[in-house]
């Protein structure tokens, strides 16, 4: 019989990446994979970031995976081959694959500016993005304020700024190495304006505090930041908009920013699913009818996940390539199917880790239990921005209906009182 | 501002054909359709068949979409162009897309067999597909046997057969001109075998029985028909195999011959959702907190409905193509994927239906009211075969954990006590 | 062995009567059940109101059940025994109790009036119960208007009034001798009343409409009745309150006019139950694993369908004895339970009576078959009023976080732009 | 105004022990609670008993609550009473209701042994009971093997046993003075017998390994014993019966030492729903659509999740007093609607917390919020013992469908190969 190419089995979606730089990333993700997943349990447990991963994922040029091949990365572009790569990596460590999802999605956004940027966004982009491909720099985004804290640029007197505030859920903040901070620009007599500097991570007045634990995703590092009157230039502020102005043109970056997470829980999923119908088929009894029901809606449940998420991120890197649409109506276009199946993915992948518990029993509450971790990584997909459940509600919603309203939910944060 | 084609709204899947072929199907049906969507209602509620509609797809081609070119037809092949059809027809009525659907599945098996059929396999297929073509032939299957009846082939002494039985749920009847007859085939001394002879209508002893009252896709023509001592000569029998063998390669041809019906219950699904935020937008009112969660969710599970049906006939319709695999193992991997992809259908098209009663409130209770008649047309697809909800947990968890087991459900019945 | 009481089997609740009134009742229907059941199929399929049952019912009592004992009822006046026959009346029929519930709970509303209201209402009320008790009156609520129609009062210039207007889903129409009609009541410089005037079927200007077809309960008599300056003595108006004022008091009297109907979805889903148990027993075969699944939640849901309904239906019985609470915190108080246990009891229902479906496969989807007239008739349990979903979300979201608001759903629609 | 008794607000049940008793043990709990509450989180991250609780607990008499007064203690005997305090105190903290519920529903056993066992089981019982009064026995039992052992009581060659084995998931372990331990009793020529010697913690071979940890109910004191040829006397040995001896009668017992746990997951729930309300109530904005129809959900499903506990524990109280029943028929009728419950109180508890974490969002992702901690905590109920999910689907399928099986999960495990 001849050899032959067999068709991989029936999955939905989100098999393989498309591009030959999306092949490239997970070849070189593959190596690590046996290692990520045999120390995923200890690292859980211990809340202890993989620094010993990230240190390879430096050396192999993981940390560049997208940064142009211009600028010395290896050029992948497209969201969906991400996402196929952080499925992979998920599967392995839903929590090492949050935190390089930070730069990764990094490299995808800035990439956008320095190719459609003006002149000082571009140089400013280039500048992060080869050293970003070096694996010098790891960037993460410090958007959200830690309780009863306002992060603000306030002027320093010389034409500069000094930050100030509290940031918290800083993904990857162990080893990063610039934070793009989200916050408030205000001017006597002006709109509120906001800003997004870029801040290395020795500049004076910046701390990074280990304090943190989550339900779940404990090795992902993240963590609080500090900023007490951080000198920044004035060059290093990207003034967004003001917050008195709609702009759903921002919608189509949150979206890049975001969107790629899918990956994430729907390799959650998979590896939920994989230990239980090994542990099934490992018992000598005739399967309990519970049990093949269970499997069964198991597995049919992760087919339609990968299937929505899949088609989500086709989508999407379709209109991110549509830059003669109308802005505001590209980034309502890409952030609305985003948010379908970021529905979608929340609902199934929490419902099939939940009945891989129920399939396996008991066994499955002890802390040590891989599914005991997957039950708490997988939450976190419900709470990451944007939206939330309730949010994106209101967001879809107004789509929906044909209600105006305000969708960035930077700018939405900062107007509530 | 020049023109540009601007990006279709985001769906998730099926929105439109691949091919030039199924582009071909859909315009010749886009025009039929406001004359269709108009009658569903009193065709529903008097459970006529829409004779006038199939006259109309007698001449426009339509009742030979599936036909090789070469033989007279339209030449679409692909699975997924058929269901997205069904899909565009199914949201102006389900019961016309259920009864198209017999002609476009059978032209799809039978150009499988005219392709790859042994001569006299072929001969048959290709008289038959011509027919088809030209719209001189509608063919029905009749597949399961009325309530206490068997269905048989018996020796007629003169080298031919007789017919006898009671196939009841055969759609399209109304107009049938010809019924592939699933029989068992009793000769004294060898296993019992699975025949399936083609009957003509006007042939001695064949009755359409007028009856058939369904909860739904009432105007589907589904109605019993009765054989009486029905000659048929020895090679109009394609004898399919004997009871006792297990043979997966037929699961391909069950395949073929029902996955397109999953744009059928997205095309309902599709219909729900318009009436409904049609009706919500026209409301003068600010939409309720309920209404809005509600429409969140429906158009949710839309996408994820729309990318699953898509995501499985894609795959579907690959594998179609792997000539050189196992074809037991083919029949496998094409029954698998539109199994998981039912039982989403399934779920998700029944909850979008009812979420849309619910938003709309009281006045979707009017038997006139359209959402009515989705509320009783949508629930047919859980018992479609191959198979329903029971038996597709049985094959479904037999292929996941690996135990074995007869998955041809015509050989099943035929076995059962 | 001794004879001793065996227990009843573990239902969950509203199985027995807990009065003496209530188990007269009960005893009253129990005769009349299996005539009941076996027409239930042929009523449903054309339309027809069961003229017959409701004859035996003037002849037996069932029409004065809840008439007090002096004025020559049966007196049963615990709203959760009115239930519990519904319960048992719908598990024959659910057209047929949901007819008789308008008169039962009539009854139990007018005993009210005549215990505790002001002489000329006591007066009017004890007039009507009389007739009831007799079997002479059977009096239908008027609640909603027809779409596009306003019900008014206008005065008449004698110091009387004309009633016009057009009221829908009036049930038990077809028997009705008196019509409680709300309806708007507009004098020049005054804020609009709104009342609630009794009228005789025989009245000038009164026609029942014939027309009406419902998704489901169909043999409900559930029509539209036409007031065409129907003339109304002042002292047969009830004025309630102007829709201006907030008034939650009247949410008491709305519990009672409504809360038992729980009982009639109770009777759909453990009619379903019944069937579908039965229906698997008599297979031959080993259960396959969905059906095992699908049996055990289908009867743990009806378990606690059962509670819920049971629980609630307590809990109002006895806030109704609690005359000295403050009335708009009482209305609160009764309300709220029933809501509560109105979701669940909607969403139960609707899930047991599908996995009935499911479980029993492609037969329950003939017209003809009992489960295929379930599917239709326990949709009607979310649009009752009070409230629909949408309308309940509101009332109990804002009992929950304390946001205030108009209860009366009466008002609010009379308020509507 | 008079003053007068407030009825309660609307719950569903499990509001109010029914019992002189039964007030007794929530006035001795009351007080305790705060204390409790304030300690749960840091016990929670520590996964540290609360010995300083149980301390109180010996102290003021709850550790003796089920002891009858005769013998010194509460006298609760109605499990309902019993379920009342356990979900006032898992509103505190679920995992210290988890551990006292391991001795209160012993007290509920023994008693039962104590009035209706033979002499030698009466005498036993007694002396434990008398014991637990005064807070000198605190009694785990000890049921499950641990992974790869199985515990077998064999002849010490001088009329007595010696015990070896190892079991997991001991709740209260920290404290326990007896352990009843559920082993095989092996005898050469006789088929294997399954007894239940109760150890003392001092005896030799007896060691509690302090080493678990589990997802959640991590204070609950959850622990592994490991028995090293432990010396029992003959008469500590009370043999149940021989593993092939189906014995419906012991599904009693099995139902009183556990059906009072459903009390636990109810008070998770209410105080899951708590926390929600009060965050929703807190904030300054018009509560958001989503967040609208979340509370309305969690409230109605409270409502009904509480009206079924309360239910089931009334019919199993009520059926626990019918001992002229058949014992197995008794048996069946206690752990029927106890299953049903189950099911419910499990999948509502579960979906209250989850929507309680989607209301408040991100913050409940914080190791330290309540929530999260209550997210892992809820998960227990599923895997408590009789049955888990998957067994509970073989039990009542077999109930409902009438197929005869051993339903006793000790002697179904011991037989398993």
């Amino acid at each position: 019989m001849p050899t032959r190419t067999v068709a991989p089995p029936s999955t939905g979606g989100l098999s393989a990446p498309l591009t030959s730089e999306g092949r490239g990333l997970m070849n070189l993700l593959t190596g690590e994979l046996p290692g990520i997943r045999a120390d995923a349990g200890p690292r859980d447990r211990q809340g202890r970031f993989p620094d010993e991963v990230f240190r390879a994922f430096r050396e192999n040029g993981v940390m560049g995976a997208t940064v142009p091949r211009a600028l010395g990365g290896l050029g992948v572009s497209r969201m969906r081959d991400v996402a196929v790569a952080l499925r992979a990596l998920a599967e392995a460590d839903a929590s090492t694959a949050l935190a390089l999802h930070v730069q990764l999605s990094r490299g995808l956004t800035l990439a956008y500016e320095w190719q459609h940027g003006a002149p000082q966004v571009r140089e400013r982009a280039e500048r992060l993005l080869r050293l970003m491909a070096t694996g010098e720099a790891a960037v993460c985004g410090a958007v959200k304020d830690a309780p009863s804290h306002v992060t603000e640029l306030a002027p320093d007197g010389a034409g500069g700024w000094h930050l100030s505030g509290r940031k918290t859920l800083v993904t990857m903040a162990p080893i990063g190495t610039h934070f793009v901070v989200h916050a408030q620009q205000r001017l006597p007599g002006r709109p509120t304006a906001l800003a997004a500097p870029i801040v290395e991570r020795g500049a004076p007045g910046v701390s990074v505090i280990n304090e943190w634990n989550g339900l779940g995703m404990r090795a992902s590092g993240t963590l609080d930041v500090v900023f007490d009157r951080c000198p920044v230039p004035d060059d290093a502020v990207r003034s967004r908009s003001s917050v008195e102005v709609r702009d759903d043109s921002v919608l189509a970056g949150q979206t890049v920013s975001s969107v790629t997470m899918l990956g994430i829980y729907v390799g959650i999923a998979v590896c939920a699913r994989d230990i239980t119908m090994t542990w099934c088929r490992a018992r000598s009894q005739q399967p309990p009818a519970a049990v093949r029901t269970l499997v069964t809606e198991i597995d049919a449940r992760l087919y339609a996940l990968r299937a929505t998420a899949d088609a989500a991120l086709a989508e999407v890197d379709s209109l991110a390539d549509e830059l003669d649409l109308d802005p505001a109506e590209r980034g309502r276009r890409m952030m609305t199917p985003f948010q379908y199946a970021k529905l979608t993915v929340n609902e199934l992948s929490l419902r099939i880790v939940n009945d891989c518990l129920t399939a396996v029993g008991g066994a499955a509450y002890a802390e040590s239990h891989p599914l005991a971790r997957l039950y708490r990584d997988v939450r976190a997909g419900w709470f990451m921005q944007p939206y939330t459940y309730v949010d994106g509600v209101d967001y879809l919603s107004s789509q929906i209906l044909g209600n105006d309203r305000d969708n960035d939910y930077v700018s939405l944060r900062a107007n509530r009182p």
